[in-house]
């Protein structure tokens, strides 16, 4: 599948502000970017460099006033498979060194609270990707998708007991209970094609037989056509801006569209060419 | 200066348990491990692996039943500096990309609730060494040392309520505090000569002027006599132990000596010598 | 002083709900109610009874579909004086048993988590109004007003960490000091004269030689202007309107204004009634 | 029934400090004080009051240094009918005032995080005796009851996400759901027969069809052998001790004993005086 990416971001900066913007779509396996193209306001100056951990593209400045931000891309992406019941949860000794702290708590994801819960709801269930289904299932029935009630300090705790929230929340409660219940859990910043309405989207990855596996706990958008921004412990990892100081956003926008192929379209222009010819 | 390390853990696992330890001295600059030895209940294989991200030596096993584990080392210490208050924080943008975690929100520092006090009580210091060493003054004045007001789940937003804690709780909420400020900070988990009572020690290191330093915010120790076992965000990433379910600690105990250097103790040798020579 | 107090609040139920509106003047000791006037939608059958904790008039209602009251009053307060700083507190022994309650933690007022701190900070005042006024310095030196921060939700904790918040936060800290440090204090609300921008406005009161002392921890308003509507342990017992359910607001308003004394109104009067006998 | 209580507490103040003790039997409907004694520490002057809200017979003093007081009493308690499902929740404008405030948030029973949840698991449940019925069943099936998991700053909240608890938690997290569910419930203190280990015992009562119904959401003990000390919105309105500071307990017995009715006792007097007239 070929999507294409445009997204433009708008601030007002009150002082100069030390920033991170990460919008720019990852360099990763299953995601080819076959064209890209960023702009942002004139005069300021961003340094890109990748962070080996999160996969993130960080573009770095201090800036000051309004700021506008423009990112296009045109990626590939290779088919994602569904989750398979079958996979499996490897012994911790086996588990590769960096996967490790996607089993702790973090700042969204207080697993040290939730140890009970998780083997009292999901323990009966084969660890592995059973459990993680089980997961899923569990935030569908029990979580209101809605706006308005949560901010960016609402953790996992919170949406627990309100049950409810938006992509952000859904996925740090599923992360939570799946390293909770022994899963390894990360979470993904993407843009996702039919998100509806289009905006960044947060989903999270599980590592099961020896592999990350892509999940979309709000079932809003399909995991095959969601293009990879970064991964992280969970939001404060991959926010697609952090600021030292206050800031007021003025403009959002993303659209993410599915276009035809290379090969697909060429024949057009050759019938073009051919009436031309005639 | 030399310091001699001990320390014996023992737990009793209920069930079949996934087990990290991290108690071995770290290979780190300034400190040379001399010789060290470890020993553990018969039967268990536990895997070493080094997380390159904490520098921590994972012990990792299956543990059921009772369980015990020795550590013992000499360990040559290189002197450390008093945090000077003239070093300066960088702009995010000349920051090593590994070094930015540390300035984010995570469990038990949640930076993000923190900006306006820290903003209000330290935003009119000169950012850099001064401004921590203001946020380490202001913990010794606002916070008592003390056992049983905590507990592992305990966050930096209930130690600055509460106004005590122990090692653990001060380091987080002077990690969180000095974030909030624009420092990056990063707990580290550490063998201390002249702690009392002996225990494991929690502490934490500021990135300034390209480099890490050491503070200790309980002032219970030297930061000369530190072995350094691991760094992380906060505590979840440094425990001594984490395990996949509960467990109960049946013993702890730790000693810390410094000894005096191979050049000095070569007399007794001597003297050895010279009697098996008489 | 005279002043006219008007209100209109308009609300939209979805569905039947169990309502508990308290908008009304209470009758209580420094104001006498001259005139009042209450008016809500047609078809609608309110219940008035007092409740005599609160001192709150209640009215009481299953909602449906559009809704909107109006109130309107002129009520005469009684000169109000600042709190002085050599009021004393009592012994508990000696303190009226149903002051006894606003010792305790409520829901917003979580006293249990604050006496350290209470102890630290206040604690080498003389207890009484020395006391109190340095809690309200405090407040005013810690805490920014501003819209927007807080939300129904937030307890004096949050506030606490945060530094900000609107009157019902600043009244929450302040009455959670105050009974930490060992004053009786609870939660007023008012129509409040000077207010800008005008709103219902929460303030608390301290019982210190015997009576209750009104005061303003925003410092927004006088007290002198304040008309009292009703008290409790904090903001959940002296909510403007309470539902069984959730509620859309669609207006509030609020005017509170000086009018000058029936005695310099009257001689206009005896003027016509002289020109009409003339 | 006729039951025997006797109960000791024993602390170590280490200044004067205000404090509260509440552990004499109600006077109530459907128990009967036959007998009773107290006693404490020499010296110490103790001033005995009821509350009128909640029942409770204050005892207020300013203690130092060790302290002991004990009660015993021989209460007989009219027989008390398990929670009928038929039972009606009335609407608001017809509860009495005082009942009201059981419907609101508390302290440790946030009632207003809770809507969403009582609304998605209970409120397809009759409103009234059926619905109490759910909750409990909810609470059996969902919390393990074990000490050591929760300290006395535990609220509902934590309950809820930790699933484990003491009778106070149970009682917290039951009363709050019941108020979420639109049911008034309250906190009530009391001896309890059968209860193993003998201790201070929080249950709770829901105000239904006009009166209030006793009910042990631990199921640890029978409602028909609870003698009832005080009532309140959760554990600060009955707390056995409250203290202006900071206090260490020594010891606590208590024991709940039944006891033949007098009727039943008199022969034994009887066979007594046939002997001495012998």
């Amino acid at each position: 599948m070929r999507v294409q990416v445009q997204s433009r971001l708008a601030y007002n900066f009150a002082e100069p502000t030390e920033t991170i913007a990460v919008v720019l779509a990852a360099h990763a396996s299953g995601q080819t970017i076959e064209s890209e193209k960023l702009a942002y306001s004139n005069g300021v100056r961003l340094s890109e460099s990748v962070d080996p951990v999160s996969g993130g593209r960080l573009l770095r400045g201090r800036l000051d006033g309004p700021f506008w931000i423009e990112y296009s891309a045109i990626v590939r992406l290779a088919p994602r498979l569904e989750l398979p019941a079958a996979l499996q949860v490897a012994p911790w000794s086996q588990l590769p060194v960096g996967v490790l702290p996607y089993l702790l708590p973090s700042r969204y994801c207080p697993v040290d609270q939730f140890l009970r819960f998780a083997q009292r709801q999901f323990g009966h269930i084969a660890p592995g990707g059973a459990r993680v289904l089980a997961i899923l299932d569990w935030l569908h029935e029990n979580l209101d998708y809605c706006h308005g009630v949560s901010t960016g300090t609402t953790s996992a705790s919170e949406t627990f007991i309100d049950r409810a929230g938006v992509c952000r929340d859904f996925t740090h409660l599923g992360i939570t209970l799946c390293r909770a219940a022994g899963v390894p859990a990360r979470a993904v910043s993407a843009y996702a094609l039919h998100l509806d309405p289009p905006d960044f989207h947060a989903v999270f990855e599980v590592f099961l037989d020896g592999g990350w596996w892509l999940v979309d706990p709000t079932r809003l958008a399909p995991i095959g056509g969601m293009v990879r921004i970064a991964h992280g412990r969970d939001a404060a990892d991959i926010a697609f801006l952090t600021t030292a100081g206050p800031v007021r956003q003025t403009d959002m926008r993303v659209t993410v569209t599915e276009i035809a192929p290379p090969s697909l379209v060429k024949p057009s222009y050759n019938t073009d060419t051919v009436e031309e010819a005639a």
